[in-house]
């Protein structure tokens, strides 16, 4: 098979196509011919060296891919030879052919092309995992996400407005906060002029924000805080803005709220298979129906990773980049 | 009524008795000839002025009683004059008569004495609502909880045991941990001279606390964010050490892990009816079969409240100091 290999840890160029051995599927493992994956962040830092692959993943980069069933391993029921699918991948998604565990093997959501629905596993699972299952969103609260235009934010913003909740975002560009209305967004938030914690506090009549969705980690960890509403819930999944801030402790017992840190790559198999099982009980029907839609900001061929990284880096895209076999 | 006043902010010396109008319980509310009170750590909080009560709460001190039902107000269906009964209280409790929420008011578990019922409501309610209720801590799980031979922590070590937890708990002398042990604690820590971090990796084979229940706030958010296993909880209720500490949000991101900082006190009278019926199913019949004990460590009279605080204050008492009426 043809994969991106990284040569050494670096910039963008690092990143090359290599003729590699295919992957063989073992018990309960399938076999994709990938059609398409897509870029996260999470593939930058593992790039650059400091994102290690979990323990037994593939060392080739990439989270998610949409394909077709080439082989089954011992064990699989669910799946066969042919079938059209999307899958949350623990690596190896920027290759010509992928192995998986089959419960983290989806279907293409009803009226989403193959190579679309690349770019739906990583969002569509994190943001279902950690808004519903985790902090658990009710129609009737407030949900505050930063960087609304990404991938995650352009698709949390559809899923907590298709939810009946009141959507909040932060964004840097009045071209991305428009996007982000467009998305579903109720009140939107240049973080370059504003602050997000008096916006969330004014347009909330002063009860703040029951769930958070954070990608930046220590730079907002305070005004985070302040910006929940009692019995909040922070979530955050990245740090963009360092990984070591302080926790005003009393105005969180105060609020009796809750802030909790998780990624979705380390999980387990067997936690990974339940995410994707409520994904397609609960998310897929929406985006069948158009009410939630995967946004592709660009698609480009796999030889082209390294450009595409760069594009990933300098961070004026809306929604995912999606390379193609 | 007789009820102890607090003259000005200060030490155990501002308390002192009064005479006081009788409180009328108003629609779903119940006076209580109050039998018995149990002091608080946050008793001392608000004699010292850091700790104002609720709006809408007596100016009282008292947390927690145990008494017999005098009259009830309109839409009361549940109890009548008579009863003996115990009751979570937003404050009032130091004194003769006090009125609650119906929903807040327990029956005395089978087996416990009207006095001894005192001591129960808020280690009930606080350990109940924190590891179980919102932290889910299960049988197979480990469980640290600091301070373990205190009101909380006999408690907790208690309830955890008898839903088969493994428990591990800190204290400052050996007579505490020995008490501890007593209790039902797996291990215990003296935290004068040993790392807790440490021995319960130690003694957990390198799996960390699962659920770890905290008084301390930011003398201890690091240690306890590193003492966490994988989708650990930690669950803060108290900030004897600080309320401003450096969270490291890498770890907890690492472990999937979340930091919860909650009061009960705070907590609207319909969340408070729901911990205590839940309370009243599921930890009254682990009272009553004496798997769970009120652990009292000196009654005093309701006129010795002061000395009753020094007595706290001093903390080499175990478990709870009740004031009679």
């Amino acid at each position: 098979m043809r994969a991106v290999i990284v040569s050494e840890p670096g910039g963008p160029d690092v990143l090359s196509l290599a003729e590699l051995p295919d992957p063989e599927p073992g018990p309960g493992e399938v076999l994709l011919d990938v059609a398409a994956t897509a870029i996260n962040r999470a593939d930058l830092l593992q790039r650059q060296g400091h994102y290690p692959p979990p323990p037994g993943a593939s060392e080739i980069l990439g989270l998610e891919c949409s394909g077709t069933v080439a082989a089954v391993g011992p064990e699989v029921t669910d799946w066969q030879v042919g079938d059209q699918v999307c899958a949350l991948l623990a690596g190896g998604g920027y290759a010509t052919r992928v192995v998986v565990p089959a419960g983290q093997v989806m279907p293409v959501p009803a009226g989403v092309d193959l190579i679309t629905a690349a770019a739906l596993p990583e969002v569509a699972c994190t943001v279902w995992s950690n808004v519903f299952m985790i902090a658990a969103l009710r129609p009737e609260e407030n949900f505050l996400v930063h960087g609304g235009a990404g991938g995650i934010g352009s698709f949390a913003i559809q899923l907590a407005a298709a939810n009946g909740s009141r959507v909040i975002t932060t964004g840097g560009t009045p071209e991305k906060l428009d996007f982000c209305r467009e998305l579903g967004a109720d009140v939107t938030i240049n973080y370059r002029d504003e602050d997000f914690v008096e916006v969330v506090k004014e347009r909330t009549d002063g009860h703040g924000a029951d769930v958070i969705l954070d990608n930046m980690g220590a730079k907002y960890l305070g005004r985070n805080v302040d910006a929940l509403a009692t019995e909040g819930r922070l979530v955050i999944i990245g740090m963009q803005g360092g990984s070591r801030g302080e926790l005003d402790i009393a105005t969180l017992l105060r609020k009796r709220g809750a802030v909790v840190a998780t990624a979705l790559r380390a999980r387990p198999p067997a936690d990974k298979g339940a995410i994707c099982a409520s994904v397609v009980e609960h998310v897929w029907p929406l985006v069948s129906d158009g009410q939630v839609r995967p946004i592709v900001h660009t698609t480009m061929p796999l030889d082209q990773a390294a450009a595409a990284h760069a594009l990933m880096e300098a961070g004026d895209h809306s929604g995912k980049i999606v390379l193609t076999t």
